[in-house]
């Protein structure tokens, strides 16, 4: 199989080259538990000190505030309990009704254990509804966990004012920017959050590792209880290679950020625009300003994205519907119906997400090969005929 | 640094050269989310379903039964609460007092909200008072987890027959076979084991990395909720190069449980006699009949472990007193505390943990190189000229 057109990166990345020479190490040489008395091991904690040092500049962050944990997934579900164990009387809950099923379905399972849940509605463009969101605040709120970039339209939430207002609640506040960490700038400095949650496969670190982020003095409680690792807060011996890789990945993610803001999202901006003007009868979903700059999800009306992606295989294509970890199930996207988009678009919708692997080439290679895909499908669409008939 | 003497593969594993070989190609090449709907992720899953493949057959386990989690403790965690959430009207925990933080630590926290547990005991050679163990067992017992074999001694359970027992009163049996997987056959066939818990890293496979054994029909819920991976059992991005490293690690371990009982067998057996010869006031801690057959733990009187392993380190010999997972205390451990090991003993415990990597001249250096340490310690110890003098 050739080498893919990959522009799924929301879903996962490649691990960068650099990442995996600095993890190859601590394999088969530098192999020994950071947790044991000789120097062998020993010699890996200082290892995973540095890893630490580096992803907590690229957070803004103190070492001390980073907790290396195995996914984004471990990651929010982490500090939710933190947040709901370290205020045991509290018994509300508020997220968004576009977030990742690592938060969603956590806060569902809650919500049906005793937990009343607040789920702030977006409109027709993504944007939450924060009066909804303020309104719902009260003394028994234990958490506000509000995603700081959404994974399938790449809209950006308004994630640092929602934590001030919060903050002043005496609420803890929780984002998961899984998506958003290495896309665009985050300075935990001047933040009022409290929580943040990564995962590294997101960034070219490799699967199996995640970040929480916790800020000084906010009350937490381990979620994986055992061995005295990270300082009590996550037991489990730790994943040395992965965290080494890390470490790198958030050098990289630093020094790439403004590749990522500038040639990448010129690259997406191409893709968007040249597909906008060959396709009639799409759009694109999410606030077009407020938004990653390495994404873009485009509704091509009356045609199913399953079949897009099929088609799109055969030349290499790598794109998704909705969320990689939906799929498998035929419903459409929770955050397209969330923000309203109609059965015919929402089921019709694809999501690019670029990287800086991605190339010009690449960009023009699927412009040239989705358009006539398109068409070919609504040929055998009787939505898209019937469409054409009442003149849509 | 020269390449050590490593005898702490109880603590963590080199990552076999195999294993390695068999990951290298899920970092930047096939890198796709299995999830995703593009053959470039979809193949993945297939790799994945091939390793858990290799892991079940090491356990005489059907494929189903494997769950994929990040490490041991994540394992047993998952264990232990997917017991007590199945059977939320029973209160009452049964295990031992010999068992890794990663149970002990979090049973313990259970008994402080809301449930009984019961430790059962064990005798001078670690060997569990059974009686105890059946005694306690009522209809408000929702879990007994007992380790397989024990991480500081190697002390073997008769895990089987307390399975059985348990069973026959409907009770869910768990096991942390962390350290007995990959050393002794194991054989989930014909066993009364509901769900067993083993971590990659003590085999060959990277830290990381665990699994949970879930006997069919043994009722289940989540650890962590999220996607809909490994069958909606544990969410997260399945951690590929990790899990494919697993199954080839379950591979290796099965062509090489001959060579573990045979030749790191007869290692250890040498390296323990020329010791116990060479050391006067030395003893074995734990039963030496029904134990593993790499690890020894090799009580010296009168002296302090923590000074032993320095020095030792001076020669790159890496052994542990107590487990990795608790170091950093200068508490005895809790494992000889419980066996009723005297304080003077218990302090200069060493375990040394072999692997097939283990050559003849190793085990020979360390005969040679740690008699004169420990005469040099006791030259040193007011405890030894004491007991010297009252001819001990």
């Amino acid at each position: 199989m050739d080498a893919p057109i990959y522009m799924d990166n929301n879903a996962t990345t490649r691990v960068a080259p650099e990442v995996l020479e600095a993890m190859l190490p601590y394999f088969s040489d530098l192999y020994g538990n950071p947790s044991s008395m000789h120097t062998f091991g020993g010699q890996v904690g200082q290892k995973i000190d540095a890893a630490r040092a580096h992803v907590a500049r690229l957070l803004g962050a103190f070492p001390e505030e980073i907790l290396f944990t195995s996914c984004g997934t471990e990651s929010d579900s982490t500090a939710i309990y933190a947040a709901i164990r370290s205020n045991p009387d509290r018994k509300h809950i508020v997220t968004t009704r576009v977030e990742h099923p690592a938060v969603k379905n956590l806060v569902e399972h809650l919500g049906k254990n005793g937990y009343q849940v607040t789920f702030v509605p977006v409109d027709r463009q993504g944007r939450l509804d924060l009066d909804v969101l303020y309104d719902s605040l009260s003394d028994d709120t234990a958490i506000v966990s509000v995603m700081w970039a959404n994974n399938e339209t790449g809209t950006i939430f308004p994630v640092e004012e929602i934590a001030r207002n919060v903050r002043d609640r005496g609420i803890v506040f929780h984002t998961d920017a899984v998506q958003a960490v290495g896309k665009i700038p985050i300075n935990m400095a001047n933040s009022a959050v409290n929580m943040l949650s990564l995962s590294g496969h997101k960034l070219h670190a490799p699967k199996g590792i995640g970040v929480l982020y916790i800020r000084k003095g906010t009350r937490f409680s381990p979620f994986l209880m055992g061995g005295h690792q990270e300082r009590g807060r996550r037991a489990g011996t730790e994943n040395t290679a992965s965290i080494i890789g890390m470490g790198r990945a958030a050098e990289l993610a630093m020094a790439g950020m403004e590749v990522e803001n500038s040639r990448v999202k010129a690259l997406r901006d191409k893709l968007e625009a040249e597909l906008l003007k060959r396709v009639p009868n799409s759009m694109v979903n999410g606030d077009p300003e407020n938004r990653l700059p390495n994404t873009t999800s485009i509704a091509f009306e009356y045609v199913e994205g399953e079949a897009i992606l099929l088609l799109m295989d055969q030349y290499g294509i790598c794109a998704s519907s909705g969320s990689a970890c939906t799929s498998g199930s035929l419903e459409p996207s929770h955050v397209l119906r969330a923000m309203g988009v109609p059965f015919t678009a929402a089921h019709g919708s694809i999501r690019f997400s670029l990287s800086v692997y991605n190339t010009a080439e690449e960009v023009d290679r699927v412009i040239e090969k989705l358009p006539p895909i398109i068409d070919r499908l609504r040929q055998m669409s009787p939505f898209w005929h019937e469409a054409q008939k009442s003149g849509k």
